[in-house]
């Protein structure tokens, strides 16, 4: 899944084998949900199961960079550069595999290649996945551990909202109406961010899954507190984290004109957004467990 | 009511206070409001009398520090900061009341107590209210004079709405579904902003509320320019403001998806989002005066 | 056009200007619109040619200055400021003409003029109208340029709407409600921003409309790949357009609470929010044949 290409605005394909996957799954599932895709929800994907209460949004999309003029290229998001990352696309001439290159002074951002490439042509990190017995190691397991999580959830869920969401590392802007449409039919206003976060002096890889009590905006108290009795409750292992900067889906949920309430559940990485981040297997474990529990008792 | 902590996301004990306060007092007040509250409002808190017009929005909110890891502290909304502020709050393992660190070099931000604090602790600045013939000073008179001024305006309130909300300093996150919920069961779509702002060379303390013509959002000047009319027709005291940053409860109602008129009017403080908020109690006076006038004219 | 003062949060001149225009000229249009206005739309308007499935969106709006306090200006949106730029306005004591003045050291903004301006006075740029037989050179061509390309398309306009927003220049606020009023009641979702864009290094003057592929937000891929390809089909002279900054009332459409699909369609212009701004001809005559083949496609 970390070889789809994804960029913010481009997930299609990434969409594509969410909806496939669903297709083929759905019938080992304990229960079948409903497919809410198509035109009307863009390149996002709502699957519906039971009589839901809480929804989970997972985003598809990953960060990247488009071509400019000449050689120049511009973020999609807030990637990591440094001169050598091996990048990879498709232009109107066929497939890419060119080097990123970063201007010792400047910073200024261009590709390294045989050819020049169309404007526009969206480039993302060629993926080189790793597996230990303890961990995971490739570009975008942000946010494909965090859509990985949302479909194992769906084996075993009865009643309750996924979500795979768009544009997330670039802005937002497909929260908001998804937020407004599952509000209004389903009446659910509670959510769990299906998303990776960073290792900090404070949150340790092989800890456990991080339950965010804040980031750049600070979820209802209330909300969070039922969900750290529940964690707490279960046994299953997680830390706290308390950051002052940095942001999810739940920021759309938050501005949104429903009264959502959310709470940021995800395992914690390391070397965020370059081409070889990383998570302990046993974080990724405890995160769909803890999703397990919630998602029956929130 | 400056003793009540409410950090932003943490706004329930006020949420109660006003809610107690409205139930004791409405039985004296012209009109029974309708009141909305509960769970599909947050912790946010709607009364609305006769047939309203207008809407008034107060925040509940404040500023404050969250605990992070070890000692340190991260900011809830934009508090001033200096060594040796007294902070107060609450954690498992009892009261605290500690005192702010803000290191020399770096201006991170810790705390200086016998004991580590619980992670997520929220803390406030300690009040110590102080009151002379012409003056109140106080921490968080930003906004609880708001909220008086709002409760005051409800003792002879006939047709209206009053708005209690939460996280405007940090972010925002209420009044975009208030707003909704206002426009689309009301048809309300003029607002006032009963908020505190600043002195500056332009507004003096004492010479009576000030009327903001814009702050870093402009509002829609055919609105301005009724208030004011109305303003000068009323004789009260009052100042024009003019300023090219600061915000408040209006910039959601500005973004939101309803045609709301807006316009900030609010009493000016000095030593803005510190322990020592200082108000002239003759701009008090005038900002209730204005909004008795306007809530019935405009 | 470019003559009538409206800069962001006090449309209403070009309002009824435009309202006036088309009140005179719809009887020669090839289908007569239906025309929504008034205190709903504040200083918006929204005309709807048959069974709309794409919607253009042009700002009314201008940049500007805001007199604060003794001979202080505040920036409405992002004018260029230069020392003896002239700005035009009115207050309670009559017509303004007057010299716009840049601190050297600072770059604090003031005004030179033989008496003091009231607080809150609008100014914007004098408007010297230039034409030559390939250029047209005045401020304020961004938007109206835009908005005369508008108006121009509902000439020949069969199926579609045309939008005409406000407060674009600085923060956004109308199209929020606007994008949902014309979802919900017609069920259009398709996108094209009627607006002016720069002159870069891969974007020149007389080489056609620019079509932008992105700026600060990112459309969705699907959406902009199919109007390179009408594009391309028509023969009509445009150019592609890749930033990584820069935005425009599709801000509003990205976050708003829809599925919108939109897409920057604008010429470009030089010494862009001065009062100098030029554009080339040919520019305007490939964005208005381009939106003419567009909203018949899309």
């Amino acid at each position: 899944m970390c070889q789809i290409p994804a960029p913010a605005g481009h997930e299609t394909q990434l969409t594509e084998f969410v909806l496939r996957y669903v297709q083929q799954h759905q019938a080992q599932w304990h229960t079948a949900p409903k497919i809410l895709a198509g035109s009307e929800f863009q390149d996002c994907i709502i699957l519906v199961f039971g009589r839901p209460r809480t929804a989970v949004f997972a985003h598809l999309d990953s960060i990247g960079f488009t071509v400019r003029y000449g050689r120049q290229l511009v973020r999609i998001g807030g990637p990591v550069a440094e001169t050598g990352y091996r990048l990879v696309g498709e232009d109107s001439q066929g497939a890419i595999d060119c080097l990123l290159v970063v201007d010792d002074h400047t910073g200024a951002l261009s590709y390294d290649y045989h050819r020049d490439l169309d404007r526009g042509t969206e480039l993302t990190f060629y993926c080189d996945f790793r597996e230990t017995e303890t961990t995971v190691q490739s570009c975008y397991l942000d946010n494909r551990l965090g859509v990985w999580n949302a479909l194992r959830l769906c084996e075993t869920l009865e009643h309750g909202i996924v979500v795979f969401s768009c544009w997330e590392e670039h802005g937002g802007g497909s929260v908001a109406y998804l937020a407004k449409y599952i509000y209004e039919t389903y009446g659910v206003r509670q959510a769990l961010i299906s998303d990776i976060t960073w290792v900090t002096e404070g949150v340790q890889p092989g800890q456990g899954v991080a339950i965010s009590l804040r980031d750049s905006l600070i979820p209802r108290r209330a909300y969070v507190d039922r969900i750290r009795r529940i964690a707490a409750a279960s046994g299953i292992p997680h830390q706290l984290e308390v950051e002052g900067s940095g942001g999810s889906d739940a920021k759309e949920l938050q501005h949104g004109a429903q009264p959502w309430d959310w709470c940021f559940i995800g395992a914690p990485e390391d070397n965020v957004h370059s081409p070889d981040e990383i998570v302990d297997k046993r974080d990724v474990e405890s995160m769909l467990a803890l999703y397990q529990v919630l998602i029956k008792e929130l």
